[in-house]
């Protein structure tokens, strides 16, 4: 097995501290997207959809999206829960960590991608080249803003996103957090519940992932 | 256990068609976006999110997802796979479907919510109001567009979308070709593998549902 990682990006990071949380080791391999690797034939042999994470199995079987890993480790390494025991605790979480990446991550990638002049033409991960539409980043911080009030309202009553413990949905809506970041849209005054959260989650061993 | 559906919306189609494959019938209450009955509070109550599908569980949980409830299904009612039976399986499904999900349907409908002159000031699911972008529209199409191109030559080898039987993925797929249809992007001349297999899909039972 192997992980195809890169340690400044959001996506992977996601595994990262999936893993980290289940105390699971895997042998990484680092994709430097800065210097655009990623669009190399070498790696597009691997992938051709030029993303990462990538998570390669003994069998050849690629992998290459966040969430279909985690939901393989949650499978072949059960303790602790991060998506479920039970089917309803399972659907649960699936259902609130698609909602967070809808209202939350989308709109921070929107934000983040369609106004970065280092990604200018580079709109949309993956092979393809895409122009920056403006007014996509412009409804993408909007679309950021409403999610942080809602959220907030949601973490004013909860400790955790998706139920009564720590979850996959928990680490999707950091990862939302930390790439709105970038998007210069950091968690405002107005959220204290949401940012109180925030610091919770960032103290846990696994945010260092 | 009760299901709010609306019999022309494409994302409750999906779950219409996965119970349908799997021989579920599942008590249906009909919710008429078309007259905005999504938008009022009666329907609110039940799910803030404003969209369809909606699966309330008797102890009265909530999922406002269509994939979080074809989970559920598939985890109740593992008869035929359509997800998968090994932890491999499930995870090749779902790096499939969130592909789809992302290069085909997400495309899809961002060409046609905003473009659609019904949809004006409706261009995002849900209880916000923002604004169609006609430059989203048209990257919406170009990606469809190759979508089209890519997954025709995927085709060309395999009789499924996800691996050696019918699964999610062909579902998710399926409601792709469907919804690109509404955006006025049939599948083109030169894709005939595409439009083979959009034909054997289409020819399912389940296609009725």
């Amino acid at each position: 097995m192997k992980f195809y990682d890169c340690a400044t990006a959001p996506s992977p990071r996601r595994v990262r501290i999936f893993l980290a949380e289940k105390g699971i080791a895997v042998p990484m391999v680092q994709v430097n997207l800065r210097e655009g690797e990623h669009l190399q034939p070498a790696f597009r042999k691997i992938n051709p959809e030029a993303t990462v994470p990538v998570l390669e199995l003994d069998d050849g079987t690629i992998l290459s999206d966040a969430i279909a890993i985690c939901t393989y480790f949650e499978d072949i390494h059960p303790e602790p829960p991060l998506i479920g025991r039970t089917p309803q605790e399972r659907a649960v979480t699936h259902a609130w960590n698609r909602r967070i990446e809808r209202d939350g991550l989308s709109a921070a990638m929107e934000a983040f991608r369609n106004a970065t002049p280092g990604l200018k033409g580079r709109a949309v991960p993956g092979p393809d080249d895409y122009d920056q539409i403006p007014a996509l980043a412009e409804r993408g911080r909007t679309r950021v803003g409403r999610f942080f009030t809602w959220m907030d309202a949601h973490l004013a009553a909860h400790e955790f996103v998706a139920g009564p413990r720590y979850t996959m949905a928990d680490i999707t809506t950091q990862i939302t957090v930390e790439f709105a970041k970038w998007a210069k849209l950091p968690v405002p005054e107005t959220c204290p519940h949401l940012a109180r959260w925030f610091a919770a989650v960032s103290a846990r061993p696994s945010a260092k992932a």
